[in-house]
């Protein structure tokens, strides 16, 4: 058939969803140490990668189609997606793969510069398939959830427009897991002991996030009127959100930072991310003001609690995920007159759940999460060496180093550390 | 309403155009001096934050509607967009959004290196709501140039597609009046005495800005004839601009440079912005080199005039809006056959409403921003201290430096600076 | 005419593959040495320019049109775009300019560290008149390798639907060339002498590069069903292929490094260009898996064989290219159940049209190729001098060096080098 105005849509948020994780890979990568940044970016790159493959052979087939016990589709269903030839189904098929590749590599904020690249390798293509895609199916796909499902059938449908709980909650708890797992990194105590190494790659991955994030929630908007609103409201709330960051720093700290204006908007758009096809502008710019304070103030927890998630994915995407999935309670709007939040006479229908759908969320990420991860760090160790976190991960597991701003012509010159290879990947 | 495909050029262009201003934050972050990137980048990025809620608020409104003494539209009409919900004019409202935030971020670079955050934090919101909105209604939402307002009638009605009054011109005067107010940096003279700290980023933030623009240029297309050549006039001004600009540094300078290529670029776009509609690609070829040319002079005046743009929203700007803005006198294409530029016989019709546009966007922004300049600068001081100036801005206002290479682990150790308080923002 | 889904989709489509070209600058910028990285990266500035000129003034029409001796169309027919004025073909023929672009672009990294700027200001239009524009023409606009023309009707019609021989073929084997005329640089020898001066910059580069490319190889698609599997197709690819050179690397290395995972996505993003609409998704992945691995070896030759081919655009461009383009004679799907590959029962019919059009692409590239860059060499020059090799090419050649990271405030202290002017040059 024609290209018709929803394909487009379809593909370029698709793209745009796309490039949101080498986003990410910069947030992540300028806000790790000039030592682990190559293999902080790798973490996120390696995921587009792994599951890519994994999504086109079964990962598709889990997340969609016809369910086993309402939990997760049948991964030979679509195997290899060769039933989908001929078929305008690829493009959202295509989206599809895009939300499981971030929500995999955000995870990965939580265990920068002591993770070992071929462990992580075997993370990732694990936790697709037997968390994500479970999940995907069970909120979006026709599973538990859903208002076919038992549980969306006993306590109501949750709303999670575009993935709140199954990417953003997901991914946080997931991130708490594999910080317990892996431990704290050398140095760790309770406060601070390092700095972004490099503020405009943290600022370039949340402008990049932010820019893909409008394929993120605006892909599946389903006519003009609500593509119009949640394109409003994935800019309100990260404004907002970047407001309320900045005005914490500003009373706690003495000074606004650009790490924090960069957080804000992160923690800004996973606020919006569920709720952003239901809620008014401004119900956007208050869900985005709570996003940001709650987020900003969340991530001094880890020093509290004494966990090492080093780039903050829980104070960020757990916290804001949270917030998102429950505001929604409160703020949603009444659905062509019927339901609706606390705030709009719903009642009390919605926010349970909302609330429900959080404890399944955690329950279905966190167990299969802390068996994958222990499985993995009992048998081929999740960690590097203490020598080799020292030294750099990057050098011990990629043999290279992030810059080389030496003026030197030879390369044996600039290679000032012994283990080394003398050798040009290229 | 089902998705057309007029709603998703205007999404997408809206995303494109929401992109510009982080790509702007790296074309000036990287000409600062490393010491005052951090602070550069914010400005842009607080201008995101900032009007995103003013226009959700009122910015909206007030650049469109139903105008007050044709001036500006009522503040309330629209106000929280609440009106709007179950509408697709959120869309086009959401690409209004993004005029207004890159017209006040443009500004800054006429400032770098001495502004204070939080001024300039109270500067943006004031100077849209008292400079861009009206400029915005008076052109484009129906008040006094357009073709029922008082001056459009008299003078006939200028052209301007996609702003090169509203926001260039417009951007352009008002960096000349902050630079002029908040004076000369330690050390300017006559001559320039630093360079871009980081070249990569100034072409960074180039390319995102010719990526950008073809949203700027294309979004309001009314048909494919229209979009098409748009596009084309897009890809050309910005070509011969950047050979324009190369050329003249090779005969003065003796090389041609790659923050003149960029540079170049930019005026290219600027000139393009107000005619991309309304000439052919052979006259987008002509005004592209002209516009080259003269920016490439015209950076220069701030040594001989003796106010520091700092990064040269006036050379660039300024002195390229009003080369396209001005040539569509001479060469605008005839609208169906009737009007045109002098060379296309229109007579001097044309080139006098251009150039009635052009004082008229003079004046109103000059007064108001230096009535909103002069209040900061008077009251809360728009500067930093001397002391604070020479150790950096970043260091004062956001307790950051852009970079940190050092190896070590020790956040201690790699302070070295006595005021830094030991604290990771996120 | 209104504006429809195509034509927004060619216009988004233009607009990415026309970032591709400043992502391709960091690629390569990325991997060249600090003291030649403004250089680099100009060399693909420089090529938007001048190709957008060209483009606009004769190179659209010769690659369209009616042609002369079925190798090129007429450059007069369409000379500065003005008979297409008022017509959508302006959209297609923005879209034409963005390939031609980054083609000629793409050679530049064969040249890295030692071209005279004002000299490969010279060969580009040369070559894209010469090389490219006939190219496009005898592939694409009803010349020689069509259906339609002498090769096409005797050998049967190859396939390339995005460029893999108008593109990357092309662009590798020029490369080739260029790095044969130039010579080595000083201190090449048998085995890697420098490092990627910012990993960072390659894996954005890289990431750009593949976001454009769902445009370069989308952007032509007929049909929903045939846009959806050329999405796949080019997520699939280059997930694939950074898997196999990250696999190659650890085995024949010890370690997967960023620079190969960058790397193995443009050789997978190369071998599925001519594929993307012709392959199943499990065919990409596969084709994806051997472009990794031939082109993780392919870059070695470069040592054994002892050209300097500074980036590896033989190894990855000509490698990867080859191995796409071939590939169809085995693994084409059948077009209406028609033809086909090998594999699919199809016959040799497609595998030797295949190699007759690589036959065709590498003579009708290297002789011009060779001609062009022996006259410019022989002439003006080709490469700077010894010493500004040594001394680096950026301060040679532009006044400029990529970084000053110096706190200093005064600019005559941070600038350590004889022969730099000070001199702000915007």
């Amino acid at each position: 058939m024609e290209l018709t105005a929803n394909h487009i849509w379809v593909m370029v948020s698709a793209a745009l969803v796309l490039l949101m994780t080498p986003g990410l890979a910069f947030f992540y990568g300028g806000m790790a140490r000039a030592k682990a940044a190559v293999n902080m970016m790798m973490m996120s790159f390696v995921s587009v990668a792994l599951v890519g493959v994994v999504w086109v052979l079964w990962g598709y087939s889990m997340s969609s189609g016809e369910g086993i016990a309402q939990l997760f589709g049948n991964p030979l269903a679509s195997a290899g997606m060769t039933d989908l030839l001929g078929t305008e189904t690829l493009i959202s098929a295509g989206y599809g793969a895009t939300f499981a590749i971030i929500a995999v590599a955000l995870i990965s904020g939580a265990i920068a510069d002591r993770t070992r690249f071929s462990s992580w390798s075997l993370f990732v293509p694990l936790w697709v398939t037997a968390v994500y895609c479970p999940m995907a199916y069970m909120v979006w796909g026709g599973g538990l959830l859903t208002e076919e499902g038992f549980i969306g059938q006993t306590f109501g449908a949750a709303i999670d427009f575009a993935g709140g709980t199954v990417v953003h909650i997901s991914a946080g708890v997931a991130a708490l897991v594999l910080a317990l797992i892996l431990g704290k990194r050398h140095g760790f105590s309770n406060s601070p002991f390092h700095r972004a190494h490099s503020v405009p790659f943290v600022m370039l991955g949340a402008a990049v996030l932010w820019f893909g994030w409008f394929g993120f929630n605006g892909g599946a908007a389903s006519s003009a009127e609500e593509a119009g609103l949640i394109w409003i409201n994935t800019l309100a709330a990260p404004a907002a959100a970047m407001i309320g960051w900045l005005v914490t720093e500003r009373i706690r700290d003495g000074r606004p930072t650009s790490v924090g204006a960069a957080s804000g908007v992160v923690a800004g758009l996973v606020a919006i991310t569920p709720a952003c096809a239901s809620v008014s502008p401004v119900g956007a710019l208050g869900l985005g003001l709570v996003a940001g304070v709650a987020a900003a103030l969340a991530v001094g927890l880890k020093y509290r609690l004494g966990f090492d998630d080093s780039l903050d994915v829980v104070g960020v995407h757990l916290a804001a995920g949270l917030v998102g999935t429950i505001a929604l309670g409160f703020i949603a709007l009444p659905d062509g007159g019927e339901g609706g939040g606390l705030f709009y006479g719903g009642g009390f229908a919605q926010l349970a759940a909302q609330l429900v759908a959080v404890v399944v969320a955690i329950i279905f990420t966190a167990v299969p999460t802390a068996l994958i991860g222990l499985t993995i760090h009992r048998t081929v160790g999740f960690r590097v060496s203490h020598e080799h976190e020292i030294t750099g991960v990057d050098l011990a597991e990629h043999a290279e180093s992030a810059y080389d701003f030496a003026p030197d012509d030879d390369y044996a010159e600039t290679s000032t550390r012994g283990d080394d290879k003398a050798r040009l990947p290229v």
